[in-house]
């Protein structure tokens, strides 16, 4: 059988040379607000502590009081704009570093240490807020609605004994379509080859439902080794001599505005479940901050992944940064040439790029 | 007594939540060029020297010949724009570096190496220039009012033998009136809390003048002792259990364009003088340069003052560079937001915007 | 005689102080792309590699497969416009790093390793290439002319036994004009007299034909001694003493867009011949690369010229490096204020900017 993806039916032919020729730039894209996006990791914010941090140019201030759930505000005190992510936390509220004026949960300004009580200023935006799985998420868009969009029910394997689970992730130089084509294009597993080996993707079909996109793929190693970190990810060693070649199934999801990838064989659990997702950071959306969690399956033989964790955070470590170069000169290009000159010739890459377009937000950022 | 601060009268109530309406904004007003700014410290220039300094955008190369007073000219040749600043200073001339271009006091082009003397091109402008207490003032207005705007009288009090004069300053990224609110408003005091422990400050009043907004303060410590730092500076240690609470009284003046900070007792001469002015650098007037004095009285007992100036010198550093990130976070607040959002409730502050909004200039800048 | 430079004609006459009313600012004029220019140093590409580079803001990847010549291929993929100077060269093709697409000398798309060849898209831009006396030039304008316009028949004196060629260059932040008129007026010679001491040039008068402006000096040691690297490159010392003063003749030529330096002694083959070019780099062209052949002639007696070279290489270094801040400030304050206010008294000059703006391009940068 060839081993080159064909378009699925002929209106799928891309226009070669001719770029999109889409009436929107998918890099002009917001990101919907109406989601649940993580901002920080539950570990960076102690009891008694506020931090910034920020979705979309939006300055957000975490708090998390010594009783109780965190908080979240805008980072911006009513008074003069400074952030409140320098002050002090007091009880259940926070107290502005510059003139001491204090936020209630509620965002209500409750104190001005020199005012008059009955003459108190109004106060500061809230967000909607939860914690799970390490994570601390926001809801940045219409608080009306953060009761019934529904967290993801859980994040990769996290608290699932049979997994260990790395928590990663780090600012990217470029807008968060450029994660989501990066991963789901399992072709772009050439430029791992350094890395990985020379395997070759097969693409095994695709789905598109309202608000997904998925991929699947089954590899075969063409040459060289299996390295270490990747076996300990897939969970044996298997060398292009085995009649086992195309056995795992790499399942990528785009579940708006999430990504998952999975690995597994036939029915059983699988062998390492990613969960992640790229939060802009400024207001134009040219920058997200990645949260990745990486759950992998323990072997029958106790203790070994923690033994070779050091090597699987090495490996996982080069492949992120390989692919943050090419997605941050992605996005120079796009600068340079300014706009998206992409051509395009693999479908589900095209259905993906379409599902970011319909579930995204098209009107310009309100401080661009 | 309720120790919080009333506003005045009914007319000052702020209008909360609302912003200010005013049709100009306060960051984009820009300093008035017809009084005497400082561009150098004295010591910064060597005799027979020049050096490249800014006002606004504007560069200005200040020359000291061996003989005679400082002066002042535009900092660009007027061949090819280069620094005259970076050229030789000979007798009461400065050549510029790259061609050898000559320019007098008057400014008057006097020299073309290669050209012969009856076709020399003009010249370049010149700024009146004067020099007191070791500062290098020029004007940078219209050169006929040089003359009948006066320099101050005096620089906090250097000269007096009863007072030790420290001389600060440094860049600061943020628009002039920051650092004038900065310092009027001395609820701020809360956020010194780990330099000087709880002090409460009591308003006592202000004063408005044509050019000049005055506030006066008392100060009670609610807790916590009085640091060194501080003691040297207000001349006495005082504790919270004591009855001289509220003696001294803080008198905080804007003087259009300067700034002044004086602690006393009654009638005695002051413990500490503080004269400060903040001069734009850039051309939007975005950045400013303060040029500081801060005289401290001298203890009865001789040398103490000098024993304990590192430690002086080491406190208003650390209290300088609060307020420094103080309002340079106030200025990223503003950029981001596209203007000015401060919702300003104490009358004296409000006053202050006044004064810098109709003693400053609200055309655009030239280079703008 | 009077040694100082005379306008040539009352036609020349500047008009002082007005700066120049020209409709074009000099600056703005793009550097002409129907010529060839040098992007790389033959050494920086090794066989089998490639490298990218740029020309006014255009990317271009240098591939020099392991037989045959180097050929120039617009630096960005067809598929998602990332470098292919990030790929590999893979015979007479490169690949790209990202997702393998393949491109040959033609820059046709030969390979997509997950598509059938049948569907191959198209390529990328395409540039003539050659390479020469150790630099590889491109043509970056209409390719039908590239073999109508030569290639400089010589550069320097390389490859000429009699001489020692020195290759140097760097990056330098302004536009390719202020190089030209920085070696031409020779004027500038003062700013270097703490390197070569005080040298008087007298203008012994100038060439202008159809791309071509030419000046010619000589010069006279007015005090000082010689330089020891000076002496390598005029071949013997002289002191001011000496009868022999403006014995010597120093030519300096724009060709457009080349420019040589050459000094000789009446018939004498040159003791210096210098060619060089200034290559825009951003689409602005307000950056240069300076690719730079010092051809310096070797005393009769063998090796002295190879014993004194690294002080020819600093001596020439410290010249280049105060070139380098001079052009740098000038293109400072061409930025500052907003265009050019040149008011240049120098006839040559005048013609060398009358020549670059007649054979420059006018129009805006694509990308500008």
């Amino acid at each position: 059988m060839d081993q080159t993806v064909q378009t699925d039916t002929p209106d799928d032919t891309p226009s070669f040379g001719a770029g999109h020729t889409n009436s929107t730039d998918l890099r002009r894209i917001r990101s919907n607000p109406d989601f649940w996006y993580p901002v920080a990791w539950s570990k960076e914010l102690k009891a008694g502590k506020t931090i910034g941090t920020r979705y979309a140019g939006t300055p957000i201030a975490l708090v998390r009081p010594t009783e109780g759930t965190v908080f979240a505000l805008e980072d911006r005190c009513a008074h003069r704009q400074v952030p409140l992510s320098k002050g002090k936390v007091c009880g259940q509220s926070v107290q502005c570093c510059y003139h001491g004026w204090a936020y209630g949960r509620s965002g209500r300004c409750i104190d001005v240490p020199y005012l008059g009580k009955g003459k108190l200023p109004n106060g500061v935006r809230t967000f909607p807020c939860r914690e799970q799985d390490g994570l601390i998420f926001i809801f940045p868009g219409d608080p009306d609605k953060a009761d019934t969009v529904p967290l993801p029910p859980r994040l990769a394997r996290v608290g699932d004994p049979a997994y260990k689970t790395r928590f990663f992730g780090q600012e990217v130089k470029c807008h968060y379509s450029f994660m989501h084509e990066n991963l789901m294009d399992m072709n772009h597993q050439f430029m791992h080859m350094k890395q990985m080996g020379q395997m070759r993707p097969r693409f095994l079909g695709q789905k598109r439902e309202p608000g997904l996109v998925e991929a699947q793929y089954s590899f075969a190693r063409t040459s060289g080794k299996q390295p270490l970190g990747e076996a300990l990810i897939f969970g044996e060693r298997r060398d292009s001599s085995e009649k086992f070649q195309h056995r795992d199934v790499m399942t990528i999801r785009t579940e708006y505005p999430y990504q998952t990838l999975r690995i597994q064989t036939g029915d059983e659990d699988p062998v390492m479940d990613l969960w992640i997702v790229y939060v802009p950071q400024d207001a134009e959306e040219l920058t997200n901050r990645t949260f990745g969690l990486l759950s992998v399956k323990r072997p029958k033989v106790p203790g070994v992944l923690e033994l070779a964790w050091p090597f699987l955070v090495a490996f996982t470590e080069r492949i992120f940064a390989e692919d943050r170069e090419i997605v941050e000169l992605e996005q120079n290009a796009w600068r340079e040439l300014g706009g998206d000159h992409n051509v395009e010739v693999f479908p589900v890459i095209n259905a993906l790029r379409a599902l970011l377009a319909e579930c995204g937000v098209s009107e310009p950022a309100v401080n661009a």
